[in-house]
């Protein structure tokens, strides 16, 4: 576990009682691939710290579509629990495992505790939070600059293996790129009669997309 | 400027010497409504802290649309500027005084004595953090989720007078909704055909909006 809590940038500037705390008193949590942490009828009590794999903080609308936010991977902190926990703001979000996930979940009087006696700690916490706030106004920009046609070819080039093949689906591509499956569909369609990909069952094949 | 001081609500908070230090040594700066303080050729070296007004945070994209991310109100500190001043990270916006302004702008110096030496100071710095990165991740919902009907009915309920009359341009809309003044104007043309709201030269008379 000590290797895995030096990705955090943190941990190592600790001093021994707080690196204590942490390694002896975080609660382990193993989640699968799929499983969902926060939302529906499951609630966040603590700050997870991601050991291994990557979580998926998304959104779902009165009328069920999903938006994904942004993902929290190895050696991050979810720093929008530790902004619920503390109860100056409530905002509804839910969290999957994008992948199978080691965590590390700290309970709001240890962030607490870590937040008052390190300043590595609150540095990092501060960073955290203006990196994810950075990323949100890069999500807004993409949303209202870039066209859906110029978001799929982005979203497919980064997306492709040596092949030029996608495995992915209508419905996860609509959440990735904030719309609805309808919209994917419809411009799927339209690239794939001007012959830039060719759309088969759960996976995309690149043709000329430049 | 005390009493414009006591708005910040971590101010009553800090000790004799650092009240001092923002009162005598923070750099006083007006504006007038629609000076740009940051962007194009002006750069921000300090933190601003809005004492009076309303400072408007926006992007332009290469094409030379505009989207407006956030406002930054009286007692409100810019905390993206302290963000990028610490040279962690790098993001290029844009800020515009959309009131008259009374700001005091603290040096990137000054910011971080604060930030070591008030508990107070740093809680209200991870607040705001905070608060602008709901609100921006709100945006976003709003973005994917809700259509431009939606969005255009709301924006004019908020602005309207007790005659139910908006005083906006097009432009102005499509900058605040995150769309184009193409979209605005087909949008209220739409919406006048259904005898929803009469569009004049820059205003917008509400009639049958629920």
């Amino acid at each position: 576990m000590e290797n895995a809590l030096r990705r955090f940038e943190f941990y190592d500037k600790l001093r021994e009682p707080e690196k204590k705390l942490i390694r002896d008193n975080a609660l382990k949590k193993e989640l699968a691939r799929g499983q969902i942490m926060i939302g529906g009828s499951s609630r966040c009590n603590g700050v997870p710290m991601v050991l291994k794999g990557s979580l998926r903080l998304f959104r779902v609308s009165d009328k069920g579509r999903e938006v994904t936010l942004y993902r929290i991977r190895e050696g991050e902190m979810c720093v929008i629990a530790a902004v619920c926990l503390r109860g100056d703001h409530d905002y509804d979000f839910s969290i999957e495992a994008e992948e199978d996930c080691s965590l590390l979940i700290l309970t709001p009087d240890m962030f607490k505790t870590l937040f008052n006696a390190s300043s590595a700690f609150k540095t990092y916490v501060f960073n955290m939070l203006a990196q994810k706030l950075i990323m949100s106004m890069e999500t807004i920009e993409m949303l209202t600059f870039i066209s859906i046609e110029e978001r799929v070819i982005e979203y497919l080039k980064q997306n492709a293996d040596k092949n030029g093949e996608i495995r992915t689906t209508h419905e996860k591509m609509a959440v990735d790129l904030g719309t609805s499956r309808e919209v994917i569909t419809r411009q799927l369609g339209r690239m794939a009669e001007r012959d830039m990909l060719c759309v088969e069952r759960g996976k995309i094949i690149l043709k000329k997309v430049t």
